[in-house]
């Protein structure tokens, strides 16, 4: 690569979270950087995308450096289909979203709205990865996960992504000696066991907040949770063609 | 089977909508349903849930009929979740999502709220199917659809569904004689290409509308788009581990 890679940074937590910082600040190390990344929280928006309300989106500078900075009112998910169609005049060399607060390892990918951004650009052929860390505090300290991060994307520079795939990487919350090293892995077979915590509003109205508590049914020693329990960040490829494809011939033999 | 079978029936478009009012009729001729729809439009929400914010859930009668229903204030994975928590006594026999006004087919799984209901639930181990019509008109005729639905819904009663899967299922906008049967496929991949509409609030300020046009890059016979333009109503098999797992390998060869 001739030129300096274009790098699109965008992420669900906001664009003035410290995660987000981090990544921003990362990847003015590698190439030119426009950030298009929600102006509010975003979080477990999943892959929704704005089509029955309207967007903003306008140049903000939220701190000193290279990039150029764009918020948007939407989700993950708008941002980078705004970015792509409004903002950027030509298509990127990367896309990257996060750093996450928080997992979003196993089935937590269908919730995230980090891996949703990730996900929409990789639709659009931008190889793109979502980074998270395992720590959900607005005050976690990512700078073990720098020299990491920077691997894995000058990885992908350089090999690019298989079609049709885009990265999923979670760092586990430890210093940078504790961190073993990468393992590239499968998503483990998990679930949400919910709580709804039911109280009664000051006019005597039932209401819930949804909680809950995540469980692994995966003893396999390949996926994201045994990676990250066992020290090492975790690389998952996923896709976005969701057939399962083994499951056609079997439900071809039914009488439709 | 000797009981009955106990059905969960959700939405995206809101328990109003005349395709949810369609498919419970339907149900209705089946099983013990229990309705958990969503009290507005949550279409384009993807698999969001909600987490910043309180919930609620209450019963609620919309027209006769033996099924017994509640309404949410959440997106349709939120119904799912407080209905298996909160409203169920005993794990459901099945959970349809729909008839969504509107096409779920390709990568537009990805967006659907239908189709999220229908993994959620398929994540708790629930047989599940999300069903859409291709008519995005409010007053879409679902009458076409009613025994292919039926005739669905009996074979995944009968058959159970492959592990870790949920169908997706559109129906083409024909009349019952016109449709040339079902068909099962594989997603098809395609992609949307947007066009942000652009215009000024009253205040001189520029917002977006998102607008876009899909556009089907697969020229394969055994896509869901294909058998829908060729009169047939598309089975898609889908699943939620998103590994994909033929990029490990290559991965694995990168010095991570």
């Amino acid at each position: 690569m001739e030129e300096r890679p274009l790098i699109l940074v965008t992420n669900d937590d906001g664009i003035t979270a410290p995660g987000i910082r981090m990544l921003i600040e990362i990847m003015n190390e590698i190439g030119e950087v426009i950030v298009v990344a929600p102006d509010s929280q975003q979080s477990g928006k999943g892959h929704a995308i704005t089509v029955d309300s309207v967007l903003h989106c306008h140049p903000m500078n939220i701190n000193d450096g290279k990039q150029i900075e764009y918020t948007c009112s939407g989700t993950p998910a708008d941002c980078v289909k705004i970015a792509k169609n409004q903002i950027l005049n030509r298509k990127p060399d990367l896309c990257v979203s996060g750093i996450n607060h928080g997992a979003n390892s196993s089935i937590n990918i269908l919730y995230s709205g980090t891996m949703s951004a990730a996900v929409e650009a990789g639709i659009e052929g931008i190889p793109a990865i979502g980074f998270s860390l395992l720590d959900f505090s607005w005050h976690a300290d990512f700078r073990a996960a720098k020299d990491f991060i920077k691997k894995i994307v000058l990885n992908v520079l350089l090999n690019g992504l298989p079609e049709g795939t885009v990265l999923n990487v979670n760092i586990p919350k430890l210093s940078k000696e504790e961190i073993k090293g990468i393992k590239v892995c499968r998503q483990a077979n998990g679930f949400w066991k919910e709580t709804f915590d039911k109280r009664k509003n000051p006019m005597g109205k039932d209401y819930y907040w949804l909680t809950g508590e995540f469980v692994n049914r995966d003893k396999g020693q390949d996926t994201d949770i045994w990676a990250l329990e066992n020290g090492y960040i975790s690389v998952v490829p996923i896709q976005f063609d969701m057939t399962a494809h083994h499951a056609i011939q079997k439900i071809n033999m039914w009488e439709l």
